[in-house]
């Protein structure tokens, strides 16, 4: 049964030692493991963390933050070797915490959240940032292998990133890079923009997805949007994904004018009762995905 | 029936008098009105334009271009009046082209095409946005009125804009407005992002809907997706609407790694016959909604 997950900032930002109780939460709500972002360095003690997990009989799977100083798709040699060096740092932290995941957008380039607006991009640049983001991975990935850790470079909406958005464009990144602990992950927020049919894209990412993210077309909490998942679950047991599957439903119900929908807010009520049902709505889909067969 | 209409940048951007033989073009491919960006001052003859849309037999709806320069929500008092200014002027276009409608995200408020990161809104900042945007709206759709032109706030995804994303938060607005000549229009591809269901969206907007932009959730050709067109059709079918209904497929179709998407490119293709079948798809699929009544 896939394991499923929820994001850390679904409490709260930035998470702490404070946040420890977090994690018990997460586990009385139905939840295996937590997503948490990669520590940046001195934000937690890892070895306190991996016990605090294993204290609430918790997983974990990192999500990778990049920014345009570690930007392994960048021409600067500087982001560019800041890229890889962070994605290193992201396996060490994986191996210290316990965890065998590193997803999120590790190809860099970051768009809006980095105040850059869209670009138009020149050929000879685009196969360059290509290289650049396949030598990066290459490197990276013998760090990974080394020690059991999987990277799963992540497709964003067109606004969050102008080098991969779609399924398709990773596959032929991944078949450029071809390194066995570089593989993808998938996340139905922006699949649902980006992609023509999400089952489809599934299908067709077969056994290099390695993590999948269940989030909603408005990320709110799956179950409440326009979201088709038995046709998604159903996609996911024919590829045979037995892999993690994580929630991060932190978009807060508020439809007042001015109220801006991509920034991120704490939650203003109790949300167990939401947290539980989708929690419970994930496995159900899954199983019932699996009984079909 | 409700016209069908076309985008002008599906061929060419920016728009000028060197690029009239779109209209005849468009015409031929079945669609009764072009999407025409409001032109900058300077960019096209009026007059000489409107002669040009006669001969072709097509009609024209308005959509304008804000910035941070003309910006209704703006604290800045000079980007405030530059944004209620531009609306004034947009109706004054619209006058001298013979349009009726301008929408757009008249609200102003861009984020990623202006460069701009989602930051938080403080509770009073937020109310202030609404109130400068409500007293420039009335002032704007006064001027509107006196011509006979309706404007069309535009709710876009929350990486476009951080006042108006969503449908509810356009009717908030509104009853705020509450002005004859100032209604609203909704566009699928940004729905597809923020609206838990695009048919009750529909619904609730009701008569306030003067413009529908009918986009693919990836941009691409309406058809080519994972739109559900007969639940929207029917839904707009139920409210009664009979206005405009404009295409924007210009996402083209290319997914090697690095091509941004969120930038525009011009054709690489001839798209005659994917633009024919589309515009032939939303005629039928109005037809047929209104045949299940």
């Amino acid at each position: 049964m896939n394991p499923i997950g929820l994001i850390s900032i679904q409490f709260v930002r930035p998470f702490t030692r404070e946040n420890f109780s977090v994690f018990s939460r997460m586990k009385s709500l139905g939840f295996d493991f937590v997503e948490l972002l990669v520590p940046e360095k001195g934000e937690l003690d890892l070895a306190e963390t991996r016990k605090a997990l294993e204290d609430a009989g918790l997983g974990i799977v990192l999500a990778a933050r990049v920014n345009l100083s570690r930007d392994i798709a960048s021409s600067r040699h500087e982001a560019h070797r800041g890229g890889i060096e962070y994605l290193k740092y992201c396996v060490d932290c994986a191996s210290e915490l316990g965890a065998t995941i590193v997803g999120g957008p590790l190809t860099g380039s970051p768009l809006v959240y980095a105040a850059r607006a869209p670009e138009p991009v020149a050929e000879d640049e685009r196969i360059a940032r290509k290289d650049r983001c396949v030598a990066a991975l290459k490197e990276a990935g013998d760090t990974a292998a080394d020690n059991g850790v999987q990277l799963a470079i992540e497709p964003l909406n067109r606004f969050e990133s102008d080098v991969l958005c779609t399924c398709a464009q990773a596959i032929d990144l991944l078949d450029a890079v071809d390194h066995p602990s570089v593989n993808m992950m998938l996340d139905t927020f922006h699949m649902h923009m980006e992609e023509a049919s999400m089952p489809e894209s599934i299908r067709r990412a077969g056994k290099r997805l390695v993590h999948f993210q269940a989030n909603e077309n408005h990320r709110g909490f799956p179950g409440t949007g326009a979201t088709d998942w038995t046709a998604i679950g159903r996609a996911l047991v024919d590829i045979g994904y037995t892999g993690p599957m994580s929630m991060e439903p932190f978009r807060r119900n508020d439809d007042r004018f001015g109220v801006p929908i991509a920034q991120w807010r704490a939650p203003h009520e109790d949300e167990t009762a939401k947290l539980t049902a989708a929690c419970n709505f994930l496995h159900s889909t899954m199983l019932l995905a699996e009984h079909r067969r």
